[in-house]
């Protein structure tokens, strides 16, 4: 096989000017650059990337770690991140914390052993000193991480607010809200605060249920949801996330309730869930191909030395319009 | 930093010792072994891992390909991918294809550079030819690459008769057909051949409709879900893959059928979605843990270049019974 010598020696430059040109670390001439090129095509060489990435110090891959691959929102973060990775010229790893406790820490490891260029997490369970010993390229997908780890998220406060305003003004009085547990450091909890709050000061009364983190399986929603609609709660409105939402309106609809009319439901994420079941369900949208483009935006500064001047990027949310609330009613 | 030779001298063994330890390439005593992680310890020495890949000629890293990574299936399939790689030692690094054309024959030469150790592809854009070249790791999942390709799919013939006998035992006489193109060169496609064959043997009527290669949103299935029943066509059954079993239901619940005493429907896939809508989806499941978990095996065989005997890998589906077919209808 053809090594950087003879491309040398074919395109009568120095070893040097090769290395130099393959690895883009200094000045080749054009000239030069359409002789190396030739003559790589002409010895049919293909340069050892792994060589190339030990001189570089790079590899030119991105880790994303999330909860689940499989789950909606994460699903399309990563299907969008993997876009604009690649147009970046990154490849993307994907791992999936859900299993392991360890998967984590290991993921942060091949940090310094250059296997990878940079993190973007979307977890969150090791101590935070884990994080605040590395200085290297890490991106929060909506987690809290450490001062110097800047934040991607989006405004859940504003999000909270609209679902809460869009019950109000449906005449909600008894309405059910899903949390899950607060333990976890994440900006995603604002909504909640802000709910309740619009909520008191609209006199509507709220009956909050905290479901366990990072729990997501139909069959999981399902029986929790089950047990609230068999339990002697009466209420005329819901606030949760996507899946926990449909499973409402499908226990409602089994129930032979009338929505919007009996009850108002309003879904958080508002992934393609929520408009794959019948009836559409209105939902506050995390607008998740923005979050994907800004993450990989601040990672790839981060990696190229550019000075992060964000240490949290908040996008907006905005309302998706469905038919489990009566249309208009929060057009102000 | 600490290099190999400090780790040497402070274990008092031989740089080579050392390397072969790193490296796993020859016999070390248990006790050296331990001498060398001591003093790996207390020197905090990381091995550069490039250095080691470069000597080992391996990453550690698998790429996988998929048209979408978001959709349910290969979401789904990537989940237990990433979990069965994980176990085995790799990394997943993971191409959404849809985006370009080039993608796929990148990945591919990705192999001769080093970066992977092998690919895992379900998709197929190029010329049969690209991939006859390649004497490398690959598996594909549900395409025929060439003879030299392990494939590993489910019983797809099966899948179009256990289809074809729920609604032929649902008393079915005009049903709703959707296949993909018939270009590209995958088993999935068998399915439809024997549907059609019990369907006809049973002289019942089949309504053909092909859709798209690949072009699975929920906006597009919704739109020719919505043109077909405003034709002239009458049928009281459906067979299409999840999302458009589940737009149909949809579009029957809007016209005030009843389901599945106006429209009985059978999904193929059954993935989540069938179960997340009300009602369940009767659905042919396709068992996508077990899929990916056999084509994790394959590729792992091939890197460690053990003979692989079995060309084509064929997992049974099964039925999951749901609501929109009568129940029992198909226990033989």
């Amino acid at each position: 096989m053809a090594g950087i010598k003879d491309v040398a020696k074919k395109a009568n430059v120095g070893v040097g000017t090769v290395s130099r040109f393959l690895n883009n670390s200094g000045y080749v001439a054009e000239e030069t650059k359409e002789k190396i090129r030739a003559a790589m095509r002409e010895l049919n060489y293909t340069p050892n990337e792994l060589a190339r990435n030990l001189y570089r110090k790079r590899t030119g891959i991105i880790a994303i770690l999330v909860p689940s691959i499989s789950h909606p929102f994460f699903a399309a973060f990563l299907n969008y991140a993997e876009e604009a990775l690649y147009a970046a010229g990154y490849k993307m790893m994907v791992c999936n914390t859900e299993k392991e406790q360890n998967a984590e820490l290991e993921y942060l490891d091949m940090l310094n052993r250059h296997i990878v260029d940079g993190v973007i997490t979307g977890v969150h369970t090791l101590d935070i000193e884990e994080y605040q010993k590395i200085r290297k390229p890490i991106v929060a997908l909506d987690r809290y991480l450490g001062d110097h780890i800047p934040v991607v998220a989006v405004d859940h406060k504003e999000g909270g607010k609209l679902a809460a305003e869009t019950l109000a003004d449906n005449g909600c009085k008894n309405v059910l809200h899903f949390t899950g547990t607060t333990a976890v450091g994440s900006p995603y909890h604002q909504r909640h605060f802000e709910f309740n709050r619009i909520m008191e000061e609209n006199g509507i009364r709220v009956f909050s249920y905290e479901l366990e983190w990072n729990r997501m399986d139909p069959g999981y929603y399902q029986r929790e949801v089950k047990r609230i609609f068999s339990g002697s709660i009466e209420f005329d409105g819901v606030f949760a996330v996507d899946g926990l939402a449909i499973a409402c309106m499908n226990e409602a609809l089994r129930r032979h309730l009338r929505i919007p009319e009996d009850i108002r439901i309003v879904a958080y994420d508002g992934t393609y869930l929520t408009d794959v079941v019948e009836p559409k369900v209105t939902a506050v949208v995390q607008p998740v191909k923005d979050l994907a483009e800004a993450t990989v935006r601040l990672i790839k500064d981060m990696i190229d030395g550019n000075e992060i001047c964000e240490k949290q990027v908040l996008l907006k949310v905005f309302l998706k319009q469905g038919e489990t609330t009566k249309q208009g009613a929060v057009q102000k």
